[in-house]
């Protein structure tokens, strides 16, 4: 038991630092936090970031993989299940949705990320989280393909379409205030939306 | 003829700083730019920023009204032009691609300005660009609603989808690389993505 507790400490410690970070971004809307903010934050001393993670970009990698790493696990089992694939891409776009909805800053935190592609930061992200979700969403395209009720469509315009329409109304908080009046994004809003994504999504490609 | 070299030379040296800001944006997917960058880039000495522009953000300012408030004079002319709702979608998809195609760092410019919803910038980026949009694309789709060819939608859901999915493959250059191996947008890719977009919204909101 005794020998346990610095284990113990040490993972309060770090999950401390990434909630602070996860916090403030999601506060500030924006990927800009420095060090001394997190500490400030979690109360932990910024010298303990660099022990634990090693650099800013290591906490950043570190907080990607907590907050979307585990749907990568329902996005597999997603893909296999034996369910028709306008279902399949219907829960897709919800899950995608849910995530952005409680983590706005990922697909911000992603391009600061990815900006020096050469870096072990954009690698990471390349392979743990872009590459995999691109291929689920082909896979469920040709899924419909092969049961008669998809067009073919172009995965690589269809997945920056998808991608990008999941995440605008939670990473443009400032034009849903200015331009609709709309302050918060409740879990109506979250489903609505999902609703509108997945039909606009499904319409085009559904044959009829 | 005398007395109009400063001006001219004032105009040109304003000039060199806002292109020298709009090169470096995009060359770096990145809206992260220092004085010195600038400086550096234009040849031009950083202290004339706070003479031409007040402020880094002042200078940002400049630059999206240089670079997308011309945009906004054709899109009012496009919404009271003669011509069905659809095809006006359509341009106007094509114009909001062609836009972020050449200036990359726009929406990123945009949310960075708006992080402060106080700020003099969030409020000039809410009354010069994001209400006319929104009013302009709720004009398109009660045009299409009167003539019977569009079914009811939420013009700020569809605001939302509209601009992320345009947005996306322009913003998320990292995964167009790493996902499917396409390092540069050309016209082809642009025209072919404005087509999907077009599409994908027309056939969900279309009556049959």
């Amino acid at each position: 038991m005794a020998k346990a507790q610095p284990k113990k400490r040490a993972r309060s410690s770090a999950n401390a630092l990434l909630n602070a970070t996860s916090a403030l971004m999601a506060e500030r809307n924006s990927v800009d936090v420095t060090f001394s903010d997190i500490a400030k934050r979690s109360g932990v001393n910024s010298a303990l970031i660099q022990y634990y993670f090693g650099s800013k970009s290591g906490l950043f990698m570190a907080l990607l993989e907590r907050d979307a790493g585990p749907t990568f696990d329902s996005l597999d089992k997603l893909v296999s299940a034996n369910i028709p694939a306008p279902e399949k891409l219907r829960h897709h776009v919800s899950g995608v949705i849910k995530v952005y909805h409680r983590y706005p800053y990922m697909n911000r935190l992603i391009g600061s990320l990815s900006i020096d592609s050469e870096s072990e930061a954009a690698q990471f992200i390349a392979e743990r989280f872009t590459k995999p979700l691109a291929a689920a969403q082909s896979a469920i395209l040709e899924q419909g393909e092969d049961e008669g009720v998809f067009h073919r469509v172009d995965p690589m315009l269809f997945h920056f379409s998808l991608i990008g329409s999941c995440d605008h109304l939670f990473h443009a908080r400032h034009s849903l205030k200015f331009a609709f009046g709309v302050e918060e994004i409740d879990e109506d809003l979250q489903r609505r939306y999902a609703q509108h994504i997945s039909k606009i999504l499904l319409e085009s490609i559904m044959r009829r």
